[in-house]
């Protein structure tokens, strides 16, 4: 039994939705969240930045002392399978690798579509992390980086006319390559599963790295007996690098909700 | 006279839109511009975070000796007529003076519409900037988060339907309010003029902020005899923050250029 919180962070509030996964599924443990909204995007930097910024969001856990790090980036989590920010001996996890296994899992020929950040893409790491599982699968990577403004300013009604047309744009590639499963490789994106299930039609199954983290964290918190030993319902904590108001504003902007916990702002170095 | 070099900044590349008006009138000034790309977008952050980056953006300025320095980023220029960032005796400008100055003249029934960044349009920067040429001026302010991400992704084709649809949904309140002129109150946005033209028609005056910061640089450094003594063209130095490989990048794909001086990577702090 381990008490201590998880750790979740993000470049801005997108990773909540991984946070509302683990309330889900592991009701009683404490969370401590991290946005980094006075330097969000990272998914438009480059990958020696995106270290950087990483490095620093996993320090201001350490001071925590949480007891597991989820990284509910997908851009961090694709640029840390080259540049890694972990020791050996922390417990952590990206969405990356539960994402690419739940997609390996559920793909039948083999053929894996992943739409990401340019960061991501760019990285190699879908690439890298799905041949270890299937050796000759095809991966099709497309980068949308209209995706993320889209969510962030409200464009995800199912019918917005404006979200079809990009996302069709970038989506036509997994149709003419024929992909059966298709991984949403940022935090951002499964706001947009609708018009994006439209797109693909019932026969594409959609892998949402949050809540792939998510269970993820389950097993692994449970294999190393380390779940709380917490009745009541566990505390969210929320930590945010730009003003709090702003922070606020966009969680009720960009999820549609109001936050169940406390924010504070913090500095990181 | 005075050798020394111009400084101009901005979040990204985008005031480089300024840095090609300045090279236009003043061919023989020497430029340093600084793009804060590790941290870009300004635009999307709190008033606060904008001011703290833009001290640092200035204090880069003040290690490089420059003679003037020009704020070519909307969000800044607004942000600093409450959080003020030069000194009394600095040579500056941002780009909302220059702007407004030329909708003050360029207006006929007194009612001037503002496009700009959502950071820009809280500030109130605008009105009071306006109201003090034109004390019974109308503002029509209207925030267009959508049009950075629209320009950085080249969707600025005259007949590109999702920026068109998005810019009517956009301007139709200028439509609605009848303004006579509208300054683009972002670097970036001069890039979808064409499309902006097409919706509001051409009576109305667009004001392009770059171009006038180009006119006011140009009459301060005359008007302060402190223009360059150089027969030659002038030099062009490039800083950024995140990588060169990026920046050289987004140039290309923002502004479908390639850059004519040497460009470094810099560290702000």
């Amino acid at each position: 039994m381990n008490n201590n919180a998880i750790g979740v962070f993000d470049s801005g509030v997108g990773g909540l939705t991984c946070v509302s996964e683990l309330q889900k599924i592991l009701p009683h443990e404490d969370i401590i969240y991290l946005g980094d909204t006075a330097r969000i995007p990272y998914g438009t930097k480059s990958k020696e930045t995106v270290f950087e910024y990483a490095k620093q969001d996993v320090a201001f856990f350490r001071k925590h002392n949480v007891k597991m790090i989820i990284v509910a980036c997908g851009t961090v989590s694709a640029v840390m399978m080259t540049y890694p920010i972990f020791e050996n001996d922390e417990l952590s996890s990206g969405v990356l690798y539960p994402a690419v296994k739940a997609a390996c899992e559920a793909t039948k020929n083999k053929r894996i579509g992943v739409i990401a950040t340019s960061a991501s893409i760019k990285s190699g790491g879908y690439g890298k992390a799905i041949r270890e599982i299937i050796p000759d699968a095809k991966l099709v990577g497309q980068a949308c980086p209209m995706f993320v403004p889209l969510v962030e300013n409200g464009y995800t009604d199912r019918d917005n006319e404006v979200a079809k047309i990009i996302a069709r744009d970038y989506l036509q590639v997994m149709i003419d390559e024929d992909v059966d499963t298709l991984i949403m490789g940022c935090t951002h994106y499964p706001l947009l599963k609708d018009i994006i299930g439209d797109i693909l039609g019932n026969k594409v199954s959609l892998i949402s790295p949050g809540a792939e983290a998510a269970k993820y964290a389950l097993n692994a918190l449970t294999e190393n007996n380390m779940l709380s030993a917490n009745n009541e319902n566990g505390k969210l904590e929320l930590y945010c690098t730009d003003s709090v108001e702003l922070f606020t504003e966009n969680v009720k902007t960009i999820l549609g909700s109001d936050i169940n916990g406390e924010i504070f702002r913090t500095t990181l170095k």
